[in-house]
Parts: structure tokens; C-alpha cells; sequence
């Protein structure tokens, strides 16, 4: 009774047309699809359409949003292709159980891509939860902290704060230093920091989304006890990290490697076990751990993507690569502001900024609707600065092209040229 | 410099083949697309390949999980063929920030959508979070008890207890009654409750999913100031319910209403603001209602399913009619079951017996792994009962057809013949 054949998936990839900037790479699908079937008794002819509307963009545009952000075009195509009939199981991946074969093997090679990507030991655990970096901001108190221990914090933007007035409710949180009067555009060095020497753990935020400044190597606690933890939601997998020098890694997927609603934890596993009486069970990374983030159900699609994503970022051949193609793009981004003559001004010290989020502003103010307007026009679109900081800001993530942001420096020195 | 056009959406609906008894209805779609264009210019031809194994399912199987479980198949379809270029934008919805204008329209239709089909009022915040019903097992007296108050707990089956067991941390919750000597087959009589005067709640599992029990109406809190809140996650949906009646619902998505990864609670206003000190920011009702649920980055693409979802109920004309075609599902299940002579058996006792998840043995409890083999082989999967439990379940949420129904009874009959 099993059903009969039915058209397979055929994928076909259009040359960019030498009129178009755009990666406009053109997928044909058929939606109840397998994978590794014969091709070659399908037959299309696809003839273009004249344009319904030149305003109507009809492929990918570069989209510079903070997160949710750009995926891998691939990925999407991917998910795509599998969205009906995930491998032939007749089934979404949507729909099946996080307890069935297909789902077991996603998540296990999502982690195991994971440690791979992050060099990642058998000390750690890694998990897959739910309710993003803020739920982290209560989780790591209540899991490394007795409600009276001290705990200490380096405040570098709006993320590391939010951190550090959660963790009031949950310990003793100091406020070790704070970049707020030079308007977070600054990391401390490391060797001027007063550090609390019974702190359990000194807090850092590995990039500020919204003020662009990122660390670009990490203190140590002072106290040999105590432990490094880091928000890494804006910087996760976009370059090598030493999760060795980390009690606890934390990231909200929805930038570098997955769309919203699934958090990574990285969590050294003599640390697990020890949260407070008043953790809700969710938020008690040992209920996690013990049952390898099927504690209840998790949020499968999202882990399903960031399995793909992980695939795509081991295919590039690993994070020291991505990490060059991402120092690439940036470098092209901040030497045009720098090179404008004061016309585009970033304010974030040259030596920490982000290679991820890029702040600026426009010394004409009264042009920055005008310049984020006519970006989108363009085809570069979300370019508007955090509502708190205002100005513009570009977020080039790793599956941001290079192409991308060649498009946005070479509008941004048009549009000075046409505005001076 | 706006993008060319590109070849469009272009969906082929192929007749059900006479051989194949599965829904097996066949997309053919483009990848990069858009939404009311012409598609008279691309020709397609496409030629079946002949079977490369008939034991690979092509086509929609029946799919009898407990959740994640069987969505829409048009939803489905309707999201694959807008994942590559939601509506047009250049982006994937997963793509996309929450603050966009396409994301605002998403959530802002999901919510009134969700308010239609179940009458909801604006005396009641309709909330979109995550972590599962099992952060809500914290967020409810965190949110509803002070600590030293008291909460009443009815116990029909596993998700209740660990919702009561949960509950002790954050206050005094009392055990009013429990099913679990009679192995969960139970309601109680409303009127032979002996709840606490003093208890700020009543709480219920309308619908346990792993035993089968489910409450045809509700009792009344015996303290008029007290409040009835229900975990409503596995028959979210799939009836009309007098949400008055209910200071607190909640539901995780995975059911009846989308993928896992969201959770939707509709909470009462006045009921909002209280929550303890100790309560994780991200599981206080206030600051979600505050914000709309956009108070950090909210599981966006299960969002857009459920959106998706609703609208799919409001287009089969409200929960009423869907109510009928679960009844009738339902009936001819149990009916099956009834009339077998004993030999499946289902423990529920017939009044409270679940329209959503339908548990059963076979007498001859040795020839289960056979009944769910031969199942599967014939398009029947996940009728595995839970571990906890053993036997049979077939879970037949909204999007299970009729027809799935009606072959699996179909199936147990011929089983039953031939296994006498």
C-alpha cells in the first residue's frame, strides 16, 4: 500500500544575470520530494516574465537586520526543497516527533557539527533551549549562584546590562565597569579591572548588537575559582573561540546561525547541578543536560535550521575561514566611513569594533531617512540604527555576501558624492 | 538598480492517483516567487521517473504523533512556497526582524485571528512566548500566587502532576484530587471537589495527552475570587471554549495550532502585574503584555505557522464545525474500538474519553508491536503509545484528515481478522 512515485526535486540555478547585483539564484521545486533521485525525466522550460513592476524585487535583497537576520541562501533553499517531505518520511519536519528517528539525527548533528565548528570537549554540554539570550540573563545566576554569592559584570552596551540587572533578582551583581558615560563605544582593559576576588563569575557580552563594539580577546577572573561567562548571541560561530577559557558560552541563534526561537548553551559540566531551589525547571540546565534537551519538546524547526546552518559553515571549511571573510567584509565597511571625510562617522574605538553590527552616523543627520530610504530602494534593506541609538547601523553576519556590502560601500560613496 | 524579474510561483494540483489512498497532492513550485503574477510564460513538463524502491513513501503519510504532530498540508504547502520570498519582500520570513512591518502583520493577524476563533475579549492579553506549557508550570503561580498562597491542583494524568509538583516551588499548592490510583481514566464530579477556600486557583490539564482523559466542561473555583486556569495544550483549538469562564490558558503550539517552539497564553488584564520578585523577567506576564510579546526576538517563524494555522480554522468556518468533525473522527475510533470484543481496549471511561488522543491496547498485548509495524508499513505512523504508558496512541488533532481515520479502523478491523 506504500504510495506510488511521485516528480522529484529539481534544482536549477540560473547564472546571475550580468543587469542583476542581486544573488538571484533561481531554485525549481517540486514540493513532495526525495533526495538522491534520478533527475533526469523532468523537463522545464522556465521563459521570463517582462517585470510586473520594476519597484517588486523578485529575488534576494541584501538584508542588513540585526536578527532575525540573513540565513545562508542555501539553507533556505534547502529547507525549502525538505519543507513537504522531509527525506521521504511523508512528513514535515514540522510535524514529527522530537522523539522519532528523523528528529534524533538532526539534533545530534547539530551538536556534533557544533563541537566540531567550536572545537568543543567532552567537558561541556551543549543545549538547546527556548526564550533567548534574556532567559539566559536569569538561567546563569540561578545555575552558577547561592542567592547571597557575588557575581560580577562588564557592562559594554545594552545586552551586558540587561544581563547584569537581571542577575540582581538571582545574586549579589557587581558592577565592575560600564562604558554607558562614553556612550558604549569602548571595551576596558582587561588589566584595570577591579574584580571582586569572591566573585563566581565575571559576565561579559562577547559583541553589543545595537552599539557594535565586540571583545576581541577575553579577560580571566582573577579568582582561579571563579568562571568566564559570555553572551556570544551576536558573535556565535562567526570566528574561532577557546570554549576552554569559558565556564558558560550563551547564544540566541537568530544572527549567525538560525532563525529566532532556539538558544545554544555551552555549559562546562561541573558547573550543572547546583541551581537554587527557586530555578523553574526549565531554566535548570542539569534537567537539559540529563535529558540531551528533550526534556520536553523542543523547538525542532529551529534546531533543524541551525543544523543546516552548522552543515554550511563546516562545508566553508570552519569558523578561521569565516572569520576572514567576515574581517574582509567589515574592512571594506569601516575604511569607507573612515574614509569619508568625516561624511560617515562610527564612534566606536577603531580597536574593538564589531565586525558584526556596524554603527554609523551621518554628519548630516537630516540625510540619515534619506540614506536608509534609498538603501532599500537599492535593495539593501533594515539599515536603520536600533531605536535606542538611532543613525544606521549595518549588520554584516556571516551569511551576509561580500557582495552585499561591496553593493552597500559603493552606495554609500555615491550617495556622498550626490549629497556633499 | 531594482532586481529583474524572475520566474513565479506555479502550483500544479495533480489528481489523486485511483492506486494511492494518501493524500498525495503535488506541488510544483519556484522558488524565488511572488504572489499574483502571471505565470502563462513558464512551461513545464514533467515526466514520472519510475519508483526507484516502493518501500520510500512519496507522498503524505497519516502521521498519528502526539506532538509535534500533522499540520494543515495547505499550510504546509503555503509555507514552503513563500519560505525563499515572503510575499514579495526578498527575504525569507525566517529572515526577517521582528520589528518589520511583514513581522508586525504576522503577529498582529495571528492574535486577532486567535481572538475570533475563540471569542476572546479584550479583558484578556493574548500572550505568544516560548518554553512549552512547562514554563508555564513556573509562570502561573509565579505570576498569580504570592509565595506563602495557596493553589488547588486537580490531577488527571501526567502533565497535571508535573504541573502541581512544579507549582510547589512558587507556592502552596494543594492536591485536591488525583486519578492516578485508577491509572488515569478519570475526571472527577465537579461537586465532590473539596477545594481550599482560601486558593488563589484552580488549576486543570484539560486534555492529557498521554492518557486520554479530557474535561467536557469545567468546574467553578467554590472561592468566588478564585481563578479556573487550564493547560489547554493538546485540545487547544479543536472546540469552542468559554475563555470567561478561565482566568489563565495556556497551550504549547505543537497540538492542534502549529510546529513546536511557541506558546500562547491568554491571560486575564487585571490578573497581570503581580508577579513575584523572583520571577524571571522572561516569565512575567507584564512584560510581555507590555510589549505586545516583541519584548526580546519572539519565535517568529512558529508564530507565522500558527497564523497560518488560524487562518486555516477561520477558512473551515470557526471551531464549532471543527468540533463536529473531531467528534466524528473520534467516533468512529472508539466505536471501532468498542465494538472489537474486547480486543482493543481503551481504559478511558467512555464520558471524559479524549476527541484528541485516543490510547488503547490489544488484549493480546504481544501482537502491539505488530499492530504498529504493520501500521506504519500501510502510511499509519507514531501510533506508538508513550513510554510511560505502552500500547497504542493515535492522536487525531484538527489536521488529521477523516480519511486518516477512517484507515486506521479500516486497518484494525483487517487486523483483527487476521490476527483472531
Amino acid at each position: 500500500m506504500a504510495a506510488s512515485s511521485s516528480p522529484h526535486a529539481l534544482l536549477v540555478q540560473q547564472p546571475l544575470r550580468p543587469s542583476s547585483p542581486l544573488p538571484c539564484k533561481q531554485a525549481l521545486l517540486v514540493a513532495p520530494l526525495r533526495r538522491k533521485t534520478r533527475l533526469s525525466t523532468i523537463s522545464c522550460t522556465a521563459v521570463r516574465s517582462p517585470p510586473v513592476s520594476p519597484s517588486v524585487a523578485t529575488g534576494r535583497i541584501f538584508n542588513f537586520a540585526a536578527g532575525p537576520a540573513t540565513l545562508p541562501e542555501s539553507v533556505i533553499l534547502k529547507a525549502q526543497a525538505e519543507l513537504y517531505n522531509y527525506h521521504g518520511s511523508g512528513m514535515s519536519i514540522m510535524e514529527m516527533s522530537h522523539r522519532g528517528k528523523e528528529f534524533d539525527a538532526v539534533i545530534k548533528k547539530a551538536e556534533s557539527d557544533l563541537r566540531l565548528l567550536l572545537g568543543i570537549s567532552d567537558d561541556y554540554a551543549v543545549l538547546f533551549l527556548q526564550g533567548g539570550a534574556t532567559t539566559q540573563f536569569s538561567a546563569v545566576p540561578l545555575n552558577l549562584c547561592a542567592p547571597g554569592d557575588s557575581a560580577d559584570f562588564v557592562v559594554t552596551g545594552s545586552w551586558s546590562d540587561k544581563a547584569f540587572k537581571e542577575a540582581q533578582k538571582f545574586c549579589k551583581a557587581n558592577l565592575i565597569w560600564s562604558g554607558k558615560s562614553e556612550k558604549y563605544t569602548k571595551i576596558p582593559a582587561f588589566d584595570g579591572l577591579e574584580q571582586n576576588p569572591d566573585a563566581k563569575f565575571l559576565h561579559i557580552c562577547g559583541n553589543e548588537t545595537i552599539h557594535g563594539v565586540e571583545f576581541k580577546n577575553y579577560p580571566s577572573p582573577s579568582n582561579k575559582n571563579a568562571l568566564l561567562v559570555a553572551d556570544m548571541s551576536s558573535n556565535f560561530c562567526s570566528k574561532p573561540v577557546d570554549v576552554s577559557k569559558f565556564g558558560l558560552i550563551y547564544a540566541g541563534a537568530q544572527k549567525n546561525v538560525g532563525p529566532s526561537g532556539v538558544t545554544i548553551a555551552i555549559v562546562r559540566k561541573d558547573l550543572i547541578g547546583n541551581a537554587q531551589p527557586i530555578t523553574p525547571v526549565m531554566l535548570d540546565y542539569k534537567i537539559h543536560a540529563d535529558s540531551a534537551s528533550l526534556y520536553n519538546t523542543p523547538p525542532c524547526f529551529a534546531i533543524y535550521i541551525c543544523a543546516l546552518v552548522f552543515e554550511d559553515l563546516l562545508e566553508q571549511g570552519g569558523l578561521a575561514g569565516v572569520e576572514k571573510k567576515n574581517q574582509k567584509k567589515a574592512g571594506i565597511l569601516y575604511d569607507t566611513i573612515d574614509e569619508s571625510n568625516g561624511y560617515y562617522v562610527c564612534p566606536v574605538e577603531k580597536s574593538v569594533r564589531s565586525l558584526m553590527n556596524v554603527p554609523f552616523t551621518l554628519k548630516k543627520s537630516d540625510l540619515e531617512k534619506k540614506f536608509i530610504e534609498e538603501a532599500a530602494k537599492e535593495g539593501m534593506v533594515q539599515l536603520k540604527g536600533h531605536r535606542s541609538v538611532g543613525g544606521v547601523r549595518a549588520s554584516i553576519y556571516n551569511a551576509m555576501p561580500f557582495a552585499g556590502v561591496e553593493k552597500l560601500v559603493a552606495f554609500m560613496k555615491d550617495f556622498q558624492a550626490r549629497h556633499p
